[in-house]
C-alpha cells in the first residue's frame, strides 16, 4: 500500500500516517493499517467518500505485505451516517464505474470483500443505509456494545436500499431477519445487532478498542499467504455473485427520483439529516416522521 | 383485498371485518390487515382450514395497497396446534392442486412467501407440525418468550414433514440446529427458538402485542414499492426452489398409510390428539409415548 | 453395524462393546451406539485414528438398525486435540483415497455426514484442528459450556485448514463468524461456540451427559426410515459439493512443507505440541508464540 504523500520508508515497518478529506490512515505497520473515518458532522458518505475510498481499496489489493486493515470512527456517536447527495446528485452520477464493471460504491465494496486482506469494521455509533453496506462489505464487524445503532432505513424513506444489503443481509442473518431489519426498517442496537448475526459481536464500549486491537495484532502476525488463501475459499461459499447488486442500486436511483421520495427527502432535511441533530440520532424511530399522513 | 361480504368502503381506510369458519378478518386499514385464527378447541388445520387460506393469499396477493398482514390466534395456548384429517383423509387429498401446480398446503404456503406484503406470525401457544410449518412461510416470525413451543414432531410418529420445514429451516438456522429440530422433534419454547434463529425473536409475553403493533403499524405507513421490491430481492437469495417442495409431501402421504404409522397415529388419538389435552399441550415430550416398546 | 470380534448377538438389542486402538464402541442397543474417543495422553488424530474411524463410518453406513452415533471422549480435557503426523508423514500420504475418491480423512468425513444415522459430537473438552473439522462433520454438536474449547488454529500455523472448515463453517455460521474463526484462528469457549451456532448448543458440565443421553435414547425409538429420508432432505441443502474440499486439502499439504511452516512446527513441539502441555491448553492463544518475530 503506498501513496504519493508517503516515504519509501513505508515499508519498513515503521508507522506512518497520510489523510484524505474524509478520513485518516494509520499505516501501524507494513502488515496493519488502520483508516479512521473523519468527516465532520456526523460521517456522511458523498461523493468525495466513495472516490477515496475507492483509491484506498486499489492500494489494499495490491499490497503484498497487508493483512488486516481496521475502519474507525473519530466520531463516537457517528461510525458513518449514511449517504449524503450534498444537493448535488450529479458528483454521485459522476463517480462512473469501477473495475468490476460496477458503479464506484458497488465496485469498492465488492473489492474490499474479495481483497487478500482481513477488513475488520470496529463500529461505535451510527451506522446506517450505506454506512450499513460499508460495514457489512468488511469481512468482520464488532460493535459497541452500548454505543452502536445499525440499521437500512431506506423503504422508510420509499426507496429500495441500493448498496447490496439484500444481497449480504440474506446471507449473513438469515430470511426472517434480513427481511425485518430491511422492510422494518429500524435501528438495531449492539445486542440485538449481535443476536441477529448483524455483527461478529457486540463488545463493551470500554473495551472495544483493546479488543480489536488485540485481534489486528495477531493477525498482523500471520503468514499473509494463509489468510488469504483461507479467506478465499470462504468468499467462494459466502460472496454473492456480481450479478446480484446492479439491478437494486439501479432501482434506488428510479425511486430516487419520484416525486412522493423527493418531498420526503426534503421533509428529512428540513427535520435535520446531515447534521448532528436528534434525527440523526434516532434516524430509525423518527424516520417515519417524513411521511405524510395518509 | 376484497370479499364478498365486504362493502365497497374496504379501501376507504375504515376498520372492516369478515369471517371464516376457521379465522376471522380485520382489516383495520386500506393497508394493514389482521388475521385471527380461531378454530377451538386447539387450532388444528384441516381441509378447511387451507381452503380457507387459499382463498385469504389469492386475495393478499391481488391488493395492490396491502402492506402488511398479521396472524395471531384467539387461543392463546395454541396458536397452531398441527394438522388434523378429520377422520376423513379424502377431504385433505380432495383439495387438489393451486395456481404453481403443487398441492394447496404448499402452494399457499410459497405464494404467501412470495406476495408483495409483509407476512408476520405473532405467535403464542403451540405451533407444530403444520403450524410451524405455517409460521416458517411468514417472512418475520415472533414469539412470546413465556408462552410459545414450536416443533416438528413428525419424525416421532414415523413420517417425514410434508410442508417444507427441510427446505425452510435448514435455510433459516443452519444443518446443526435445522437436524436437531426435525430429527429430535421435540418442541422449543421461546427463547429456543430465539436463540436458534427459528423466530426472528421472543418478546415478553406481556408487550407481544404492543410491539407487533407498532411494527406492523410502522410498515402500514411505508411506500408499498419499496417494501414489494426489496422483498423481491431477499426472496431471490432465501426462498427455496419449487422443486424441493413436493418430493417431502409425497413421502408424508406415503409413509403415513403403513400399518405401523396408522397403529401410531390411532394410539396418539387415544391419548389426545385433537383436543385440548395434556397431550397436546406436550406433544413434544410424550410422542414417545405412542411408539410401541421394542 | 458389526465387525469381526462382536457376537451375533449383536443386533439382539443387549449392549456390547468393542476396541480400536484410538476409540471403543458401546453398541447400547440396536439403533443406538456410543463411540468414545480414547487415545492418551490428549486425543490426537493420527493416521491410525483415521484408519479406524474410516473402517467405523463403513459399518455405520451398512447398519439397517442403527439410528444414532453419539462421539464422547474418555479425557475431559481433550474431546480431540488435532491432527498429528508422529513423526512419519508418510503414514497420512499412504492412507489413500476412499469410496468417494477423496483422501480417507476428506471422505470419512462426508460419508459420516451422509450416513442415514443421526452423528452427535458430545463435546467436553478441546477440538480444534482436525478435531473440530470432526465435529463440524456430525450431524448435531453439543459442547459443555465450562469445558470447551474450539477452534481452527491453523492459520495462525500459516497453513490453510485442510479437511473442510471452510466449507462447513461458511454455511453454519455466516461468513462474518466463519471468517473470524479461520483467520483469528483463536480458541472459542463454549458459550461462545453457541452463540456463533460452531455448536447447537453449550450444556451446563454436569447436564451434557444426562441431555446427550436423553436425546439419543429418543432418536434409538424412532423409525429408522424416518430419521433417514428426513435427513437426506436436510443434506440436499446444506451440504458441500464434494467438490469445495480436495483443493483446500492440497493446499495443506503443499503450505505445511515449505520451510517457514517446518520451522513453526517444530518450534510448537519444542513447546508442548501433542503432549498435555500448558500449550495444548491454551493453544489458541499460545500458537502466535511459534511465529518468529518480523
Amino acid at each position: 500500500m503506498s501513496t504519493t504523500d508517503t516515504s519509501p520508508s513505508a515499508h519498513s515497518g515503521a508507522s506512518e500516517s497520510w489523510s484524505r478529506t474524509h478520513f485518516r490512515v494509520d499505516r501501524r505497520s507494513a502488515s496493519y493499517c488502520r483508516v479512521t473515518f473523519d468527516h465532520p458532522p456526523i460521517n456522511t458518505i458523498t461523493a468525495t467518500t466513495v472516490a477515496e475510498l475507492a483509491e484506498l481499496v486499489g492500494l489494499i489489493e495490491q499490497d503484498p505485505d497487508l493483512n488486516v486493515v481496521v475502519f474507525d470512527s473519530a466520531n463516537p456517536d457517528f461510525y458513518l451516517a449514511h449517504y449524503d447527495v450534498e444537493n448535488d446528485p450529479s458528483r454521485t452520477a459522476a463517480l462512473g464505474v469501477g473495475p468490476t464493471g460496477m458503479h464506484a460504491w458497488l465496485d469498492l465494496l465488492v473489492r474490499l470483500s474479495r481483497a487478500p486482506v482481513v477488513s475488520i469494521a470496529s463500529i461505535r455509533g451510527r451506522a446506517r443505509g450505506s454506512g450499513s453496506e460499508f460495514v457489512l462489505a468488511c469481512d468482520l464487524r464488532f460493535a459497541s456494545r452500548e454505543n452502536t445503532l445499525l440499521g437500512q432505513f431506506e423503504v422508510g424513506t420509499g426507496v429500495v436500499p441500493g448498496g447490496g444489503p439484500m444481497a449480504r443481509l440474506s446471507r449473513l442473518v438469515g430470511r426472517g431477519r434480513a427481511l425485518e431489519i430491511l422492510l422494518v426498517a429500524d435501528d438495531l442496537d449492539g445486542p440485538r445487532a449481535e443476536q441477529y448475526g448483524y455483527v461478529n459481536r457486540a463488545i463493551a464500549d470500554d473495551q472495544l478498542d483493546t479488543e480489536i486491537e488485540a485481534i489486528a495484532s495477531r493477525l498482523a502476525r500471520f503468514d499473509h499467504e494463509a489468510i488469504a488463501r483461507t479467506k478465499s475459499y470462504v468468499d467462494q461459499v459466502t460472496l454473492p455473485p456480481d450479478s446480484e447488486f446492479p439491478p437494486a442500486l439501479a432501482d434506488f436511483f428510479e425511486m430516487l427520483t419520484r416525486p412522493a421520495q423527493q418531498a420526503q427527502s426534503a421533509r428529512l432535511r428540513e427535520l435535520g439529516l446531515n447534521t448532528d441533530s436528534d434525527l440523526e440520532r434516532f434516524l430509525g424511530r423518527r424516520v417515519v416522521e417524513s411521511i405524510p399522513d395518509a
